[in-house]
């Protein structure tokens, strides 16, 4: 496995591999890999020759008061961990190489940002857009490897491609789990072994929404208020729980065609993200 | 030569033509094309073994005021001028083609869009880089190539390119003159035969601002104050007239290093713009 540092060294390591009639496959992260990134890894590994694990904690997608300067770095297990999934490099460049000058060009995309994360970290999706814009141009993946963990992330990318016509399949992921629910997070790790018990309360209101529904209730805001309930109870600080529509990202009242819950929470100082989409097939619409 | 009009189309003739080996090119126009328009498919034929024209006028780049409807159309003679000069590929999508959907997602370059016909034409640039981005998507030239006679849109697209690490060069290529001096554009059709008389007075001004820079004078307002009155004597209605960094886009005051003169006049209702670049090498700093 190569680990690559510049912009000049990666094309070259592309243009190699794709002589080879190799395909690309991308999974873009900012390290401290768990088994959610590693999944990614596997199915890309599984489909494309030449998969390129990208780690870089960039900062354009922090907000002043974020935790870029905490966030966490574990560069040599994440090495060894994209090594034994059979990555075939790492792409770890510098903030020099990525913003070698002012950044002025940005990609965004519109309405899609503005609520769930987007409403609470202004400039965070714009970040996300244009880092991704610029690893696929660097490394042209013919696929990119997303995870549901960041919903509306996958859901911003996926139009961010197709309005702007790159040539690349975006895939997205499942969530993957810790034993009693909790999703994988890179910011699991910021939780003490009290906010980790708690933590639990996030995934514990999606299943109990998710069977509610199943049982027949479509009133989102009696799902809602419910769920802060619980949440609070376990002294967790609301940022947002909304039901939105799954494709437009617009909050629905009523629960119908595909919907996603989504949520972003503080367990203590750490702001935990979880979500689900249901999906009622009577009502289903062409996304 | 091909004429194409599907995007799907587009990508199988340019992966044959990579399959061939051959180095791809790419003249991004709104067709009406004239010999401007046609130093660059030259040049790109001479550099490049398949040349793309892409003609589409981009309705995201034109304000609710302009010249959208009337804008003129002139497809076939645009291609019978292309298969002359030996482009391999007419791209001709419909708006359908290229925006199926509303446009969320769109490509800003903040700071050089502020002034200059940025400043007269809000939204302009956004759609011209959004456009751009879309273009080199679908067709991924080796090298793209763009007018002088535009001289803010060749900066803003190759900070773009720059910027969002676009795996192609931007070529810009010289202004052509009517030999009066009008630089060409598709819009001198608009004139009447007095206008186009009068529409001189654009490059006489500029022409007039080279020959007193090369003579010593140094002071930018006393520059534009002269070249203003020059217009004005001619009945042409200024719109800007700037002496700018031609790096930052900023105006400067004393006349040093590489500048932009640029300026954009009504003749009638017709908006033209002209431009030159004047390096004067003692105080050169590095781009």
């Amino acid at each position: 496995m190569q680990i690559i540092t510049t912009i000049t060294e990666m094309r070259s390591c592309i243009q190699a591999a794709r002589q080879r009639g190799l395909r690309i496959g991308l999974v873009p992260t900012m390290g401290a890999l768990h088994a959610g990134h590693g999944s990614l890894i596997e199915r890309a590994v599984r489909e494309c020759g030449f998969v390129v694990v990208s780690i870089f904690v960039n900062p354009t997608q922090f907000g002043p008061n974020e935790d870029l300067a905490k966030y966490p770095r574990t560069f040599e297990a994440d090495a060894a961990y994209c090594r034994q999934l059979g990555a075939a490099a790492i792409f770890a460049p510098t903030t020099e190489q990525m913003y070698p000058q002012p950044q002025l060009a940005w990609v965004e995309v519109e309405k899609l940002t503005d609520g769930l994360c987007g409403a609470s970290r202004p400039g965070h999706f714009r970040g996300v857009t244009t880092v991704c814009a610029k690893l696929f141009n660097i490394i042209t993946p013919d696929i990119a490897y997303f995870g549901q963990k960041d919903a509306q992330q996958a859901i911003v990318i996926q139009r961010m491609a197709a309005d702007l016509n790159m040539p690349l399949e975006i895939r997205v992921c499942p969530i993957v789990r810790e034993p009693d629910g909790l999703a994988m997070s890179s910011r699991n790790r910021y939780l003490s072994a009290d906010e980790r018990r708690r933590a639990v309360c996030l995934s514990q209101a999606l299943q109990w929404c998710q069977e509610r529904i199943a049982g027949g209730c479509t009133d989102a805001s009696a799902l809602i208020g419910t769920m802060r309930e619980m949440i609070q109870s376990q002294g967790g600080r609301i940022d947002y729980i909304q039901i939105v529509d799954a494709q437009t990202l617009e909050p629905v009242l009523q629960i119908r065609g595909r919907v996603l819950i989504a949520m972003a929470v503080y367990i203590g100082t750490t702001r935990l993200i979880d979500n689900c989409v249901i999906d009622l097939k009577a009502d289903e619409k062409v996304v």
